[in-house]
């Protein structure tokens, strides 16, 4: 009998994207997909791209069983209720949204805006970044999916952690990233043709890449004229010392040779090598003037950097093959 | 002593765009700019790329004189009641809203959603193309600017009026045809990547077309992933025999020789040679195997689909240059 | 042991598609491709998006068995050659170019400006459109693969097929149906903010679509800033009376019901449902005035119009599952 | 009588772009417009946007008396020839290729690839950015107009020179910067839906930005799917401290006071506030955690980032108004 997974929040893009790579995964079945605003209508009404014929319905626990899994994709803040609730009930939760992603329950108040009600969870979560909790992530009750800036940044710098300094992470999103809710920003006439930062300075992303490196960052998120596609352009000193460029590659490599979903790439990597997969493309480089590296990191901001994740995560939970449903 | 220009509903995206094409004029000044929901704050505030500074006010009619001139931009059934109120105090009026360009008030209610309240200023009204009414717009106290799909179309098919049938007209509009307000249908993630017909059969603009070529058409609407740019395609029989290509086209010429501003051209036009212009571009072609024509018509959905058609029948009115304010 | 597909023209667009899709197929093996100016490079070096490592080398005859399958993805008048001398040798081909779709031999010169060289194979030649010619594609040695304006627009009219009049067919083709050689048309700065329409009443689709709809056809191409997707409006009128709307639909989702590739859709659908897919989408709407039908047809043009149609069909001459490695 | 202007190598983005600023100046003469390719066309048949009528020509310096202006817009390289036979004819030149960026002439070798054959006009050039050289430009033979990379950069940060430390610009330029000629990089099917970044630690306008700025740059230019526009990040240590937030928008803003196309903002610019303009928009941004900043500068490309800033300066050099033609 095939492990049933559960989606919370299945109207999103991130949510409606892992209901449908559930739906068609050869080890998973699809359990109850929800949505408070949608309940009633079938995914595919919703989100036609998908062609999941799945009734949307009310988000109820008790539709769960101990022993189910569990994706919670709400907005952050939302979450953490649903999410301690399935996970008291013996349901294993990947929550998508930011509500478990730091691990210090100080931070939650003023990156957040709320008090976390449940300080041993956050304590109890896993980071869900297998490139370097998979162990973890394979006992775990509840793993914390990363933020999609996080995602492509921590991958990208991951390979020098300890020796990093003076970190700055230009990060270019695709407008999907913003989420399905209609607004100015996302308005065709005012993203497309543009290029802008916001929340310079503010952005909640930053200290969950900063739990990650070890390090202080600079981050400055652009929105991008992209529907899906994530490049971080990572630029840091490496007070040690910068290994010679083909040096610098294969420490890349070798770090990431038992990782299935990351490519180290020689020449810098756009979106479209990745639009629509589960992959990560990194590309270090070494500045040839000494003490500085640039490195590179692209995804799928729905992809690597939400519900691929996701499913990454689920397989490894459930102990199937960690590159089912996402090649 | 420059005549003054009022603009209502200066925070939308036609308004905007006259408020600016005002502001610059050299024989205009620009009155007040109104915009129920942004009072208060500067044009440029809301529209930077417009760089306007005057501050956005709520609609007051008493702040405007008799012998002024006054644009409503207002959306369709919201605009009959003011336009009617500054026509009565003698200002003379562009309605930029769709609310007096059908002649014949029985086709509101079906159209439009409303009973019209002045039958008497729909019969005096004059249709604000003034490649077909050039003289009475000089004298009118009440124009009533096309809609962006009419314009492009009806200058497309116009100098064939009287010998057309069967005729199709298939148009691809930008998205700020959609006009400032999030929604699902403008979101980046929908609109980009993607064309989609809409309002098949029911689109409000069809009757304005039929009034002013005086034939039935079937006519469908496509969003395109394109800021700003309107290209009607359309296809007609010609009963009465189909030209020589040469002299089709010089049909055409001769029949626009008048009008600054629609080029007769050789070759399918493209929405880049009208951007943020006030031309209109038309090419005639003649199928080889006779019969029929397709005629391109093509214009910037806000200059001479809305705003600058708007600023070029105030030039008339007021006996400035028609082209002033407009190269 | 599984069957063969070569690909000979794999470093074009639909020839680096097709060697992914049967390189990740279940039943089939990817044999050689082939690309002469790229010979010796990796496929995933020319097109990093599809993940495939093997090399491209020169076209080769002699490396194909009989019994093996071929697609040719070359341009027309150059694909002619190669697929006789496949089928000569016993390779099942399906020819994605243009080389063997119109059955008749005088048309060549004049719509394609070469003379035919084998009469006798245009003649044996099978339509590689499933939703007409499923069983003599099972067992066909040549199948011509369907151009993409054809394979929407012939879609979106077949069930009306012999009761068509009039017929006006308005196409938007995303800019990959071009080809990957670049060009003024091609460029960014050129095709992106921008419509246009090319080869009016001389595009060589055309007379593809008149054979296989049997009536004359207005047909006009349009360029959108779209990479995939392929949206035909095709205008007809039904001489014979069109049906009730809820019947014509009924009569569509009756002739498709046994093909899976096409969905018969309530509303006017838009590319990104079927981009990346093999799927069409058809919508026929019925004039509420009478005597006509707009039918909407939608593919992704490097999908059903070009590499997944192809895959579809060496499924069917293979005698396996007709969606295999397509869903 | 109007003093004239003439562009060499007017078939390019900037040079026809520069060519229609001049056609419309009211204080300046079109003289001849040279495209070597493309002589006998008129500009408007090559660029259709532009509506100039003209007729290219062969260049022919003996056309161009002395006393005329003329701009150069040739590829790096193959200007400085011309550049020197205009400049000792006593025509007063605008060079906006790269052959006069660089005061070291021992540069062009390592950086472009020649070797300057001119040291003494390299001497004798003035770098174009009025912000930096007004007094200078208005003497000068021979102006040096910048790249969009530095102008956008040195805008940014040239209030600060001086005090600037750890600096890293992490550019994002519209395609149409990568000029007109097709290639695969601006293919629409590469560049749209798509960043990339290119030329790492490489890319020739990196000595010109440390030039002006007087520092050590890291400088990443990125490609990203919009026409025109180019954003500049640019994050910089201040070793000598940061003022407060307000201290340094009140610096930038007085810095810039008497520079008519040189806009302060408070928020992060997006292109689109200076599309087909002459304008940038910069904003200082200070980080809260102290030490460091970041700003960024916003162009046109071919509006203040070439064709523009190369007609203010031609302004300059002819004592009008340095905005006429500009507003």
């Amino acid at each position: 009998m095939k492990p049933v997974v559960h989606v919370f929040g299945a109207a999103g893009f991130a949510g409606a994207q892992l209901a449908a790579l559930v739906d068609r995964h050869p080890g998973f079945r699809l359990g109850c997909i929800t949505a408070r605003a949608d309940a009633g209508r079938r995914l595919v009404d919703v989100a036609p791209e998908h062609r999941v014929e799945s009734l949307l319905s009310e988000p109820d626990v008790s539709a769960v069983s101990a022993g189910d899994f569990a994706a919670v994709c709400y907005p952050h803040a939302a979450a953490s209720e649903l999410v301690a609730e399935l996970v008291d009930r013996g349901v294993r939760v990947v929550d998508v949204s930011a509500d478990h992603r730091l691990t210090d329950p100080a931070l939650y108040p003023e990156v957040y805006g709320f008090d976390h009600p449940r300080p041993d969870l956050l304590a109890e979560a896993v980071y869900g970044l297998p490139e370097r909790y998979r162990d973890r992530i394979r006992e775990a009750r509840l793993v914390a999916n990363p933020g999609c800036f996080p995602e492509s940044s921590i991958l990208a710098l991951l390979p020098l952690r300890g020796r990093l300094a003076d970190v700055v992470i230009d990060s270019k999103t695709g407008v999907s990233g913003a989420g399905r809710t209609p607004s100015d920003g996302v308005h065709f006439s005012n993203a497309a043709d543009n290029v802008t930062a916001y929340k310079v300075y503010s952005h909640r992303h930053r200290p969950e890449i900063e739990q990650e490196l070890g390090v202080e960052v600079t981050f400055t998120p652009h929105l991008v004229p992209v529907d899906r596609g994530l490049l971080s352009t990572c630029y840091a000193r490496l007070p040690g010392g910068v290994p010679h460029p083909d040096d610098l590659r294969e420490l890349y490599r070798h770090f990431y040779a038992d990782h299935p979903f990351v490519e180290v790439v020689g020449q810098p990597p756009g979106m479209r090598a990745v639009q629509r997969t589960n992959f990560a493309q990194v590309c270090p480089l070494a500045d040839p003037r000494g003490g500085r590296v640039t490195v590179f990191g692209v995804i799928d901001n729905l992809g690597k950097g939400a519900a691929g994740q996701a499913l990454q995560n689920l397989n490894i939970m459930a102990g199937l093959d960690e590159t089912a449903g996402l090649l």
